[in-house]
């Protein structure tokens, strides 16, 4: 099952962090992209090459302190199917190492297409008779529930069948997010704390052998406030919680999102690991040449930062 | 501009209704199947192909007739990367045929990230510097509105720069969207009613010569007072009307959706196009071997049936 998986690797490696590979070429280290630039011209598939030896070395650097890998889809698509290979390659190589595998896709659509979405990154796709394959292998999902019940339902079918799991977005990290999640609707509550009900009672079948359901809420990290309020209604859910570093959220911010008993969230950081090697932190101490243990001494931070915030440092 | 083409190919055709390829394997028809699992065996390569097969079948027997075809992405990434090779090249020969082609992605994210998905869908990809390339080559994207307007404003920059379009989700064709979409807010305004009125702020830079915008909203058939209600809320926007045929919107329905001037309202239909063979309708007619005879009259009765409840016919 998903979520019992997931603390049984936060609670192994003392570390309720986990790495976003959003990977933008820009992030990459020159002598990475001019390798694959000579060998395939500047172009998508020498982009993704180069994305995948990126990702490859920051896995192989940070792969025995944190729990999960977050893998933002979007930053694949960019590259096209060069990039969806990579995102697969990717996933592959971080589920080899022993790391849990979250897609953070946000997707969402009505029923009978949401089930081919589930179908995808969750569950299995038919073929012929009894055949199936697995489009996507990863243990988790983002969804949007925009869409309400119908749109979640194959997505905690799969849940069931396949013991992976979802976060569904209830508050996010932008600063936009208030313009439709904190609208105060005519019962006395915000949007946001409405979709948090609604993803309770999603979860409430999916709970694992430590209490916590597999049905998962993403809820930012730049607004404790909300996180405060989102923390009770959510008892059992598990909180992803996007935003910590370049976005702006502290560990102080996220220490709202975790249960008294230090369980209960997992803090994600993308640019912050990845461009490790480029912040004001970092640079003096490793080159570019040694960017992943830039990513390695920031990915160690930020385990002891927020354990400390949340008293398990 | 995105909507100008638009709105001329539907005058050309005089036709605002759609076609949905969205297939499911199970739509495909036996002996399509057949050929290919014979070549690639029961695989992932196999349906796709099968399914391109079936596509183009369906494109070449309805491109006369229709203005633009809609790619659900969700059951090309149900096939993983031999599934998005198929979205490609369906959309390259769509587009090749003189159709638009309009991606169901329903993709959202917070700012940085929703340019990373516009840059993929409807911009270029930066690779080196001035560089660029297209990932995905298509002409309109679906976007789900949750995250507010900096998860938008990245698409409308390319809708700008790249003369594309999107479709807001607005009010969703599937039973549950009112969980959501229809809570009453403390203003005395639905949900959908107040993001139909951020859908007009965000499109009010995009119109174009005929006085319609390249941001348009999604407004699902089977709702036809709440599509009333939006048809006065969004005046210069055009609705995508999903809903029509096998999900039970009929053309009276849709008709709502449409302005006085007959403009304003595209109106998909996917398995009734896709499985016309099937249908009670047309399956005396058309046997199997005749499955794109078959798409094509229902989709010429789909146009006629519109057009005579919008008195264009």
């Amino acid at each position: 099952m998903f979520i019992d998986t997931l603390i049984e690797k936060i609670q192994e490696k003392n570390n309720p962090s986990i790495i976003g590979l959003d990977p933008k070429l820009e992030y990459v280290p020159e002598h990475i992209k001019e390798t694959e630039f000579k060998e395939y011209g500047v172009s998508l598939k020498a982009a993704a090459e180069a994305i995948l030896k990126f990702n490859r070395s920051i896995i192989d650097a940070t792969y025995d302190i944190v729990p999960a890998v977050k893998l933002q889809l979007a930053y694949y698509e960019m590259y096209g199917l060069e990039g969806l290979r990579v995102f697969n390659a990717t996933a592959k190589y971080a589920r080899e190492k022993g790391l849990l595998v979250i897609a953070d896709g946000k997707r969402n659509d009505i029923g009978s297409t949401a089930e081919a979405y589930s179908a995808a990154y969750l569950g299995r796709t038919p073929l012929d008779g009894e055949i199936s394959e697995e489009a996507f292998k990863i243990d988790a999902l983002t969804v949007n529930p925009y869409l309400g019940e119908d749109g979640i339902k194959p997505f905690l079918n799969d849940c069931r069948k396949h013991g992976k799991g979802i976060f569904v977005l209830v508050k996010t990290s932008n600063r936009s997010s208030g313009q439709i999640q904190d609208i105060l609707t005519s019962t006395g509550k915000s949007m946001y704390e409405i979709v948090a009900e609604l993803v309770t009672d999603w979860g409430k079948n999916l709970k694992g052998k430590y209490g916590y359901s597999s049905v998962g809420a993403v809820v930012g990290a730049t607004y404790p406030n909300q996180a405060k309020i989102l923390r009770r209604i959510l008892k059992d859910t598990y909180l992803l919680v996007p935003g910590y570093g370049v976005q702006g959220g502290t560990a102080r911010d996220v220490a709202h999102s975790f249960n008294c008993d230090g369980l209960g969230a997992i803090v994600n950081a993308s640019r912050s690991i990845m461009c490790a090697y480029q912040s004001d932190m970092w640079k003096t101490t490793y080159d570019e040449a040694h960017f992943a243990d830039a990513s390695r001494a920031e990915a160690i931070r930020m385990r002891d930062d927020i354990n400390s915030a949340i008293g398990k440092g």
